[in-house]
């Protein structure tokens, strides 16, 4: 199976996930503002939610952009991250429905520290893909280094949401956010980290 | 990350986007013509909803189709546009449900207001991408300007539903039928502004 | 806009249409065969809709792929039809709660009536696209005829569903297969009526 | 119609089944372990059918990129089993809600043994598109035989539920454990069959 039918079917899911959370919008109970209120922490966990899933869908195309060829690895690498993903809707209708609750804020960050370990394998196949070119190797290593950063944020925001939800929030937020830090390297670079 | 995987991308979000508001249409409670005509809010708006996101999926390919290369700002403009809409089928729930209330309307037009600036904020990549051809800068200017025509309307929307919220459905469906109206300029360009 | 795009969009569309009716399947209150029996008619309502919507499908894409160019034409006819056909699941829904009832049956036909109207209108812009080949043009007139019979069987049961709901489920699943009947001509053109 | 329409057609049908089955998992109705862990079965049979439908649809492919060329049979044959495919988000809920009931995990079987069919039948379109070279067709004959296997195992397990849904899960599960045990034939070849 060539690569890019891979990303075709990983775009396929990325795209479905990013939108059926919208179905768990639930409309307001009335039309009021204090109805729109009261639902702050539905949006807010919604908001998140796509914005980390664009991060990963941008990710997940610079990675598999680089891929030599596909393989078993290669492809049920993928349908792992996939599986993690596409938890997504039911961990952020969780978050949204009970915010101030410690068990819905450590699944949160839990599934999405499955989903940097799913980024850690799949870079591990690059890794081996490209055992023979030291340089791309080196360039592997460094990104894989990045999201075992990531991976560590959000598995220490599992058992801080039992010291306090907003320990993890904060951190969720300040991941999403550090993809947008400029840094020393290049522009192009800052989107494959 | 080519353009073409950006349009693929955000094809499958708005198709599912366009398509999965039907699942907001409530089945009768009865299935008697009553039953039927009590919903008739909900199929205005799932009509309006669909031209409205219809219309912008032209207008996105034939902006994106423009785009000389991509870039990490048309890649985030896009993703910021993609999320205000995906929030329409939440906002056509809201109004097919509550439809004489002020709220509702308000927040309907504030979100495709929010669709109108990321349309804008696009539109303006395109420009700097274009920065030293004179004559693609006036037409990129040109329906710039139209957008932000449209974005003075949906804003004004907002405001305009504590009045009635019927001044705003006017202003909604206006907005829509001026895309069909005929122009001077050429059959190509009227599907481009 | 390439027609090929516009086939990607409609495939997506439909592809969602096909698929999230299976949403409107409940779980049966009880894990019984009568639990299970009892929701006899929404099982049928699926698979009849599945089975007319794949036909929409590959009659879709036989008639794109005739297409010459693109034009406004073509692209709203086409956002037409896929918003009528948008509406399946939801009159699937309908029908699976009351079959018994005549409206849903009605309704369920209605929507492929205005579905077979968007057949009809999308081969008149290919008849006029290829108005100077008359062996085309004929080819395109003779499926044009098959559609209006299609649509003029669809129309005829909105109201024999207010004799029986039943006349009318037999002219749907007639109409389905007809589709599946040997003709004179080409095994490949049956899929292209 | 070329069989990679047929192939993206059937790649978005899939992204699709796979992904909205989570539109299944209910939120818990308190944010606590045992609000959670109450909804294990729940989670199980997401996670199975996921893992289900991932090994068909590398099976999928495998076959479609075997194909010749389309006809009626492999177009049909196709639709057929997507629309077996598309019950699963059902079964699974159906399980999910009811696990210690034989009839959910019968059907749960039933479904999965339809599939097997549909590939059955779609693997013997192939082999009479390959009728003229004996290797392909002693290959594609050897997949057959693999998934007349499988079918054999799901359509034992739907009576077997009514001794004890406990049987049939442990069959399930070793089907899917099946595709993963390595094999004397080649890593490609293990992903085909």
């Amino acid at each position: 199976m060539p690569t890019n039918r891979i990303e075709a079917f990983s775009d396929g899911v990325i795209a479905i996930i990013i939108t059926i959370m919208v179905l768990e919008l639930k409309v307001p109970h009335e039309p009021s503002l204090r109805g729109v209120l009261e639902q702050t922490p539905m949006y807010v966990s919604y908001g998140v939610s796509f914005l980390i899933i664009a991060i990963m869908w941008v990710n997940h195309h610079q990675m598999m952009h680089a891929a030599k060829h596909s393989d078993a690895r290669l492809l049920w690498g993928n349908n792992n991250l996939l599986f993690w993903m596409s938890l997504v809707p039911f961990t952020t209708a969780f978050v949204g429905e009970h915010h101030t609750a410690a068990l819905p804020a450590a699944l949160y960050g839990g599934v999405f520290a499955m989903c940097a370990i799913g980024f850690l394998l799949l870079r591990s196949v690059l890794i081996r893909q490209h055992a023979h070119d030291p340089e791309r190797v080196r360039y592997h290593r460094r990104i894989w280094r990045k999201n075992a950063v990531s991976f560590a944020f959000y598995a220490s925001a599992v058992p801080l949401a039992f010291v306090s939800p907003w320990i993890s929030y904060a951190i969720y937020l300040g991941i999403a956010a550090s993809y947008f830090l400029p840094e020393r390297v290049a522009t192009g670079e800052k989107l494959a980290h």
